[in-house]
């Protein structure tokens, strides 16, 4: 009988020795995994420790008994692997006893993820440093919290950090969060994590980005942090969610081929560079379907389709991986913020030529009752109209429009086709132009020529401009709640009778409310002779830093 | 000056007359409208007789004023088009004095709309039989709910009708719903339908399938109704929704072309036989994205977007209305039922070879709070593997499996490609494998002949055949709270070790919950050389005609 030796046993080491075993009966499958839980639901940590999710149990998704009697799978928890000798296709284990022994494999499949990194500043050992990475680490969370903690330092504005931060927030601890960067979540672009800020203060958490943290005071246990500004924030407990360092050492030693990203390099049926070896999970590369590059994703969505496609593969199947989107959600109070695909970063980076176009719209039908905004960002290739990346906020079917746009993305779409989308409609789910096709719409009319268009991030560069007017085309009853110092007003419905008072030799930036009246106003302008641009989003995006 | 003539004031030709504005100031737009108000949300309509939409005023999106003041159109309320004279380019306006005039044109726009159809029967003239079509209808219905009316029939299945009995009971009102057809919502395959009749009566409205109404009995106003099978049902009020006829009599006379589906025959461009006519709405005929076939399709979403393409084109624009899917949402009660592509008998009308694959899944992971269950029904090309369709229904995230499996319909892609999807996961807003993706994997095995299929709709068959024995793989505690009667237990968790308790000269159908155990069971009987088939959706789809 053949053998299959898994290294790895949550999210891409437990798919591929379950799909494995589906496959064929001719296989001895071992699978090692370096803690004591296997396949546990890594994303419910967080919610854990808030108490959301209340049953322990639920965490735990599948038991190595189960793995024995469902798939005939022989699980070793506490068992690292240490070496892996290629030529002798064999691995050294170290056990729970701390004895090593060997085991001969016909195939492997790596999926040994990640270890969460430990900031190497003074106090990092001391009692009451955490990180949210594994069930014990969410228990010894919870324990600390049982016997009374008041305040927090959450390190990182990832994903990880701002789930920690609203949950343990959520538990009545006083929690500061920190971030060395100038913005959270920096997969997408600066003016969400604005938002997902301002959720965050609501929340009672502080907020402090573009700082880095140089110590952890206390003796034995923590008392506080210090700050690279000289800020000290006193605290019980510090969580460590500075992201996540890959588990390649064992894949390098052995000479597997590492890739650009660091990560292990893999063909599409997620075979490494030794054709008796596969990887999956976070720390094999995947290929960006957008931008055709190689690029390492830890999220649990990708490591679950490779680690079937690996344990397919590794015992005859014929199976592929597609690549990857990097969509990616997150819940922080009441909000929703998404994202897939190319931000405007990745794009510069990759020198693309784009338009990065905002789209202010609802959940659903703003005349059926609970309707609630939503602001969408479009990234879109101009030569072609090609979607590239879609972002996200807001506070209801924010999910749906992502999963929408990132479907979109992998079928090649383009804003035509977006604009031509037959959603659904009903007053309690959508409108009869779902802003997703609204979006379309207006990217399309810009790449079409029917609108010029100007960002709220250049108003600035528009006022100081003495060839340009800032338009304000709202009402007056909605200029005297607020307005753009140094705009001037003129009504979209008195423009047909007032336009002359305008200039064919200055160029309007028209907003207002969201950018649909003042798209009609530029239309008119437009065909009257006048220069023209549309400030998209109008003065909802002008105003989003203040949360929405 | 060149003038564009619009012929109807709602969804088509409100947007028709607006976006032709905006294209060009070069032209006078007369818009006529037969009723009362232009642009209003039909689709709320039900929601405002169940004060659900509380403002009447919400209802009206734009005013006769806003159009002239915004976009330079004259409206002209309660007029209609009694004749065209394509030769001399003029209609024929009757006002609401009565009196007849003609315009010229140089182009026309043609968006009619349809009027809800009035059942040829005895009493239909009473006083308390209404329509819910438009504001006028609606302000009916919501004047005689004031003065007390107990009781009502609503005639008719469909989206219209289901919407009105839920908010005609929210009202408190005793509703009956009368159905001709053996099914509600008959744009869905009929297991859904006897989900929606289940949440129906949990709101207290009795439904009746496959009898027609023969008569609605009462002097001057309405005491009851008499159906076909001689049951009659006293009622306060009738309410008939039993489907739209299209207003093509002036097309029709003017000798444009009608096509196959009795809609207006157009081009991409939304352009009639008349190369000066366009036409919009639910007049117009569609291409069907999936069959390619013309289809006419009375839905909000399309209306909008052809006439947008139709108001531009008319005025010197370029821009194509590409097709329908059919994809349609219904709320009822605290279900979500929505459908795109194809239906099962939609693809068996067209002929194809395709497989009807259960899904069942939850709307985000189960161990997060308030996860509800979802039910998706994909239609798969059995050659290609292509998306023809896909129907669902559940409790919560139905609107967005729905619009991602229209996307992918839209962008012609496989089961192959759904599996491989990059969609949004925390666990909030959905499981590390969405159900969509869930859905394209166990369609891919299918396909891939790593899975046998059975239908819990052929089950009585399965249980009458002597060579096959229908295998429940649960555990004895859920066998014991209820199971198929004929079938036999041996939990999948035995299974290895009692498998040769089974024989290889039957077939086995397999079943456990919602069909993950079983196919685990059928993967492992298959290798060990016995023949199995899994039965999609378990135990759940069993007993899905009893509600969720």
């Amino acid at each position: 009988m053949k053998r299959l030796l898994v290294i790895g046993g949550v999210a891409g080491g437990a798919g591929a020795a379950a799909k494995a075993r589906r496959v064929s009966e001719d296989w001895e499958i071992i699978m090692f995994e370096r803690g004591s839980y296997v396949s546990f639901a890594n994303c419910g940590l967080p919610y854990y420790i808030g108490k959301v999710i209340e049953d322990r149990e639920e965490l735990l998704l599948f038991s190595p008994e189960l793995f024995k009697s469902r798939f005939n799978v022989d699980v070793r928890l506490n068992t690292e692997i240490v070496d892996l000798d290629r030529k002798k296709k064999t691995v050294t284990a170290q056990g729970p006893d701390g004895k090593t022994y060997k085991e001969k494999y016909d195939k492997l499949v790596i999926a040994t993820g990640g270890r969460p990194i430990t900031l190497p500043v003074p106090g990092a050992d001391l009692e009451g440093v955490y990180h949210v990475f594994t069930v014990p680490d969410a228990d010894a969370i919870a324990s600390r919290l049982e016997v009374g903690t008041k305040s927090a330092v959450v390190v990182g504005g990832g994903f990880i950090g701002l789930e920690s931060a609203e949950n343990l927030a959520a538990r009545g601890v006083k929690v500061t969060l920190v971030e060395k960067l100038p913005q959270v979540m920096s997969n997408m672009d600066p003016e969400f994590s604005e938002v997902i800020i301002k959720e965050l203060e609501k929340l009672g958490v502080t907020v402090l980005t573009g700082v880095g943290m140089k110590a952890i005071t206390g003796k034995g246990t923590v008392k506080g942090v210090e700050l690279d500004d000289g800020t000290k924030v006193k605290c019980d407990m510090v969580v460590m969610a500075a992201g996540v360092r890959v588990n390649t050492e064992l894949a390098q030693k052995a000479g597997l081929r590492i890739g650009e990203t660091r990560g292990i390099w893999v063909d599409a049926g997620m075979r490494t560079s030794d054709p008796d070896i596969y990887a999956a999970g976070d720390i094999a590369e995947s290929v960006h379907l957008v931008s055709g590059k190689k690029v390492r994703i830890s999220l649990a969505g990708s490591a679950n389709k490779q680690g079937r496609v690996a344990g397919a593969n590794a015992v005859g199947g014929n199976m592929l991986f597609k690549g990857v989107l990097g969509t990616a959600i997150l819940k922080v109070g009441g909000l929703t913020a998404a994202r897939t695909g190319l931000s405007t970063r990745e794009a510069e980076e990759l020198g693309l030529d784009f338009e990065s176009v905002y789209v202010p719209g609802f959940s659903h039908a703003t005349y059926y009752p609970d309707s609630k905004p939503i602001i969408m960002k479009y990234t879109v290739q101009k030569q072609t109209g090609r979607l590239l990346g879609a972002q996200a906020i807001g506070r209801d079917g924010v999910d749906k429009r992502i999963d929408v746009l990132s479907t979109a993305i992998y079928g090649n779409m383009t804003v035509f086709d977006l604009e031509n989308l037959d959603l659904a409609y009903a007053p309690p789910f959508s409108s009869a132009k779902d802003p997703v096709i609204e979006g379309g719409m207006i990217s399309a009319n810009i790449l079409r020529g029917e609108m010029q268009y100007a960002s709220h991030l250049k108003l600035s560069e528009y006022l100081a401009d003495p060839d340009t007017v800032v338009l304000d085309c709202r009402t007056q009853a909605e200029w005297d709640m607020g307005h753009v110092e140094g705009a001037v007003l003129l009504p979209v419905d008195e423009l047909r009778e007032r336009y002359k008072e305008l200039s064919k030799s200055k160029t309007y930036v028209v907003y207002c409310g969201v950018g649909y009246r003042a798209y009609n106003a530029c239309r008119f302008l437009q065909n009257k002779g006048y220069r023209v641009k549309n400030l998209g989003g109008g003065w909802k995006l002008i105003n989003m830093h203040k949360g929405m």
